[in-house]
């Protein structure tokens, strides 16, 4: 029978191997589950019959080589620094593989082999990056295959919390790895092309310079930039576009209060803070104001950020519980940023009945026949529940298709690739409407950023 | 004939030279100057009898052993990473050494090795640090002479221009690398203790948070933390002292209005920028800015930043020239940081008849019998024109008074050393005040950060 190995048995996971053991009887193929820790790889296979755990420490060559060479096709789950490894292997031993993370350099080295030996390795193709590029490069290459051309392409993902499940001020819960919510926007300025003009915002001005977007039956949202969209110049084929933009979707007036955490250097993950383990939430708010024997920590903020009496922002603030005397940090040596993600998560973790969402606005404009339009195509995911949250399927879906469709001979494309390719992307966003990861297209007058074109 | 061996012929040793050349027939020495620019150092030897200029590679190794074996002592006037070079020779051929820069991890590595062959390498002995050191022990070693315990150190110092020479709106010009003006206060937060409490300052906060100062006849200067106070902590014996703050001067307004660069990006030093060799000052200000086919940069910039229309910021900004459309950045691949010192570069470099000016602060709060008191302490020197600048005074002064005592045996404390003891600053500070560099003291009532207290 044929063999799919999965290593990594993480949280998410859970969509993929339940996609996985619903195909496996039809399509004949039993599912080998690999994890360090064989007891997350069990609860995932959950005794079904044709499921196996196994357990694999990565690090140990002889066992990776075994599990690696008795399977049809990897798909690795792993954290994304650890794929090179498997990478190697699937080379040598001649199988297929695929990985739900951006192609890192030594990733991209291999392409030659890769493609020597007729092998598919299949990276990107999760929620973001994956279906983005999926449903991007879908109504990208359709407006080229008319004849137009390509002027304007925006685009924004967001993690957010569904709107069943949406109750407090900030419209934003972690449905995943909070730390990287928290320093989300550091280490370099984001930079763009609007209109031809290279557009830079560094990190204290990124949660100021916001878009806002709005979806149907959803409401409104607000995008801010990611740091590298040039990149997608290239991979997209891309280069001559006047407006290349993409970013990060929250609910409107998340960033603004949020920018409140980065002007004060709450945000900052590079430095240790003194006495963090016994410090309050109060005090380490007044570890970024001046020192006053009289005026309060509030008055200090409100002073220090212009934050008017009547300003919601300020709602937000006392909803974190962020002015308390007694809740303490509780962490020894703590940076800025894993104090406030302590603070965050008291109250920014889903509840075991919230539901969490994916939402993906894509905006194209286009010149054809002399004429200039727009599309914007949208899509939302809601989570079922905490297993099966929204993350878990957008990821796991794309990455389960992929997997068969390889397994197939459906895609056999070889190479190092990304699914930028029709014979990629069409069958896989196909199956992927039937567990209704689809996106809405509307039609709008060409927006750009020139207001005398909209007369 | 003894002789001291001086490497390195850049600007700031011009006062050095004069008031060495100015000793060497009392004393009895030659001088010799040795650089890489054969010509820079002749300058400087200027044919004096007593003068001689060499040419010197310091990665030469044997160059440099001869000429270090053929001293009585060294002087490094190197960029601080090459002193190692220097000091391990003077190590091995027993020569005494003194540089005016922060002593090193390699520097201080040396220490067991210095001490046990008696000889003193004498560091941090130019302005800052340096005379700020000596002047700042002083009063403290007398405080707590007479039983004093000390409760708060706060210490500034300021590279600036001249009152007579002070001609435009930001009250400043570069006295000093222009660089390291433009990307100061980045790399990590400003830390610092008032009253007990630990205090963190973000780069993006950094210079808003300023404090007052005032010096008869010079009028009000603004100080703005350094990045790290709280190691002088152990250099000064302060271990628990309240307050503890180390900044920088300038002239009050100039925080504000360069924080308008700090907010937009201008001052990052970490990317290139696209097409900067033909990029007007105007682009460059619109890069950081949305995109806009009507609105002006101007309007733009002033929304962002929320600047008034009546703003004395503006002045400023149009003052450089910020927004003209004809004058280019003329660097390929320039960093924002690089791109906004060449527009600053046109306004600020000092006019040949130009001055400049270094100034310090120091202030001393302390409890003697049950009392608190305070004593501030301060200096200002101007320079006298554009080669004996304030700057070569203050740091080349310092350093040729230590280097004759030393060459003399009147120090002779073994070690790698800064000038904190009392018998290396008391003859110091004492001779430097013959050339003007003196420290005027002002007994005040307490102030501390507890208004309450001035009741």
């Amino acid at each position: 029978m044929r063999s799919i190995l999965i290593i990594g048995a993480g949280k998410s996971t859970s969509s993929l191997v339940r996609f996985l053991l619903g195909e496996s009887k039809n399509q004949n193929f039993k599912l080998i589950i690999a994890d360090k820790n064989k007891v997350a790889a069990q609860n995932l296979a959950a005794n079904h019959e044709r499921a196996s755990a196994v357990a694999l420490d990565i690090f140990q060559a002889s066992e990776r080589e075994q599990a690696i060479q008795k399977a049809d096709i990897v798909i690795s789950m792993l954290p994304a620094r650890f794929h090179i490894e498997v990478a190697k292997d699937c080379v040598r031993f001649n199988k297929n593989m695929v990985t739900a993370s951006y192609v890192s350099k030594e990733m991209e080295a291999l392409d030659e082999d890769v493609k020597q030996k007729g092998l598919t390795f299949m990276n990107e193709i999760g929620v973001d990056p994956g279906v983005d590029h999926m449903s991007a490069m879908q109504v990208i290459d359709r407006i080229r295959s008319k004849g137009g051309k390509m002027l304007l392409f925006e685009s924004f993902t967001g993690g957010l919390v569904a709107p069943e499940s949406d109750d407090n001020l900030w419209n934003y819960k972690f449905t995943w790895n909070p730390r990287n919510v928290v320093v989300a926007g550091q280490g370099g300025a984001a930079e763009f092309i609007q209109e031809g003009q290279y557009k830079y915002i560094p990190y204290q001005r990124l949660f100021r310079r916001t878009e806002f977007l709005q979806i149907p039956k959803y409401g409104r949202f607000e995008g801010l930039a990611n740091r590298n969209s040039l990149a997608y110049r290239s991979i997209y084929g891309l280069e001559d576009i006047p407006t290349l933009y993409r970013g990060t979707l929250r609910r409107i007036g998340f960033s603004k209060a949020w920018n409140v955490f980065v002007q004060l250097g709450m945000t900052d993950d590079t430095y240790s803070m003194q006495n963090t383990e016994n410090m309050s939430y109060r005090s380490f708010v007044n570890s970024f104001l001046p020192y006053s024997p009289t005026d309060s920590v509030e008055l200090k903020l409100r002073l220090s950020l212009k934050i008017d009496q009547d300003d919601l922002i300020w709602d937000k603030l006392v909803e974190l519980d962020l002015f308390n005397s007694e809740k303490k940090i509780g962490i020894k040596d703590a940076t800025p940023a894993q104090a406030l993600q302590k603070i965050l998560e008291d109250k920014w973790t889903l509840n075991p009945e919230d539901k969490d969402m994916i939402v993906m606005y894509h905006k194209f404009g286009y010149e054809l026949d002399g004429e200039k339009k727009q599309i914007d195509s949208t899509m939302v995911s809601i989570g079922e529940d905490q297993t099966y949250t929204a993350m878990a399927k957008t990821v796991g879906l794309p990455v389960g298709i992929a997997t068969l469709k390889i397994l197939n001979g459906e895609i056999d494309k070889p190479g190092v690739l990304r699914p930028i390719h029709p014979e990629v992307y069409n069958p896989i966003l196909k199956a992927l409407e039937d567990y209704d990861i689809k996106f809405e297209e509307t039609e709008r007058p060409y927006l750009g950023y020139n207001p005398d074109q909209l007369t």
